[in-house]
């Protein structure tokens, strides 16, 4: 049973409850299959990106598929993504790089080939965007989460069991669309010692998202170079590189992919490298073809509840609860739309 | 270019100054590899675990060296590991479970072999252990890093370079043996209403740390049954499971093995299980056989150096220094004692 149980206090099997407990207490993924149909947020097609690398060596299909970023975030590299996807550009590149506990890197490992015509430079300033009320139904500050920005200080105390959000690279943050994103919180003099608001926001690389490599700053890539994070979040590079989606389904065929040997995880040898049949927006195939998901909306009661028990897990397997828990340890919850 | 320089992100190529720097900032793999011979610390054969999987279908070898927790961490399920290492007890056993961004889980699939004689039930109390000054040198709370216990609060405000440790999952951490940990840090109401104490000490769940399966509480696990983390940081298992110690070499070979198509990533078919050559103390393997490592001493002023670069990467790369880490963005640098 040890192997079952170490697995139920990550996947939240639906176990007993403690003897001493009056009812079971749901783990974060039965809050989550137990929200209503309501609570679930089909994705456009239009936002899905799917690659499909070539089968492996067992003939299994490697699909990949992403999901891009909503308004008004990285939207200028987005455009740029379609209009390559568009282009069949990416068919026959290659994932060249895969770093363990960093990321998997794809694109033309030649570097020679033509881009088409018509994609943008967009600035560094695009790294970021001024905060607006209507992007976010709830920011989460230092402190509880709550309908309305909360005091950042004073913090709770040591011993107060409310549950912490605090992020090192961050005063608050925010899930919309599905993402996650943190922000700068700024003192407002014209309310109160308290009061703070939101000023710039940026969407994070948390597990699974998908980045745009660049060179040297000022340049920040145009997104035909590619990668997605298959370690512990690399915050660092936030508000330094362009995040325009996340993967939501098959990461698996990048996170296990051989790490390369050679500097930085690329891959040494040319036969190494992982080919891409093809990347396509998901609108680009038939209607058979497209891939259907749905997220459940960070702006439910469901969700709420899905975020404390990540953080304070009470399910049967735990025994002290964290307290807390870190933006990128509270995944939104993806599922084939099939599923409803 | 544009490969190499995401790259170097991560990695900390040595790369040239920005043109309005007087002089290069070093990055901070730059930083640990400038640090001194003697702030470099030997690891003792006799806290490594050297766990041989059988090779891989081209036929190159796949160790994986494990680096014991040092006392008086979870030494009643480490000196079980021992004993179970000296029975010779997991040859012939299986890498069972791959769960993408969770765990890699190796031990009996069959859950039926006997262990050996004389090995300790540990009490759900040893997850945990008392502060003693004499266990770290530095502890660091919300602020900045120092060699004292700095006040949790007031906090920076949101406005101030001062660098970000906070941890949503406890209020101070520290480093010791290449180790992190985590803390409870309590009011000390004889010694003003800004000093605060560190109460409990424990280790944690950052990429690599290996832990105990367990059965329901109050089972512990014994050590036969144990896991490498292959993904985002699983703070919430803090206090939850024993941490017995960490990958420092090969964990390539487990974090890319195929994800287990089953529940919570066990393999379905007993073919896809990766059979265990052997596990080792490294003291039972010949002198010549005995990997040797060192970690970065996490008392040496280097080492604070390294973690203030990895909070604020000033490296020609980055535009926007994230002013923060947490602490498993933090890692210990490790090394093969002859890169001395």
């Amino acid at each position: 049973m040890r192997q079952m149980l170490l697995a139920a206090a990550a996947a939240s099997l639906v176990l007993p409850a403690h003897a001493d407990e009056k009812a079971p207490i749901p783990s974060p993924g039965e809050i989550a299959a137990a929200a209503p149909a309501g609570d679930w947020v089909a994705i456009a097609p239009s936002d899905l990106l799917v690659m499909d690398l070539t089968p492996d060596a067992k003939g299994k299909p490697r699909r990949v598929v992403i999901q891009l970023m909503p308004p008004p975030f990285s939207q200028g590299w987005i455009s740029n993504i379609r209009k390559l996807a568009a282009a069949r550009w990416w068919d026959g590149t290659s994932v060249n790089r895969v770093q363990d506990n960093y990321v998997a890197q794809w694109g033309d490992a030649t570097e020679k080939k033509a881009l088409p015509n018509g994609l943008v430079a967009v600035p560094e300033g695009e790294y970021v965007r001024s905060y607006a009320p209507a992007m976010f139904s709830k920011v989460w500050t230092y402190g509880a989460p709550g309908d309305a920005i909360k005091p950042i200080y004073p913090s709770p105390p040591a011993s107060s069991p409310v549950t912490s959000y605090v992020d090192p690279y961050a005063k608050g943050y925010a899930f919309a669309g599905g993402f996650p994103f943190a922000m700068t919180i700024k003192f407002d003099p014209n309310a109160g010692s308290l009061v703070r608001r939101p000023e710039t926001v940026w969407p994070i690389h948390c597990y699974g998202a998908v980045g745009v490599g660049r060179n040297m700053s000022p340049d920040t890539g145009s997104g035909a170079e590619l990668y997605a994070v298959i370690g512990h979040a690399p915050r660092h590079l936030d508000r330094n590189i362009a995040v325009v989606g996340r993967v939501i389904s098959g990461i698996e065929h990048l996170s296990s992919l051989p790490r390369g040997t050679g500097d930085l995880g690329f891959y040494e040898d040319a036969a190494e490298r992982v080919p891409i049949a093809s990347i396509r927006l998901a609108t680009d195939l038939t209607a058979a073809e497209q891939p259907k998901f749905e997220y459940l909306s960070t702006d439910s009661d469901s969700f709420a509840r899905y975020a404390d028990a990540r953080a304070n897990r009470r399910d049967p397997f735990f025994i002290t609860p964290a307290g807390g828990a870190d933006i990128c340890n509270i995944p939104v919850p993806i599922r084939p739309a099939s599923a409803k």
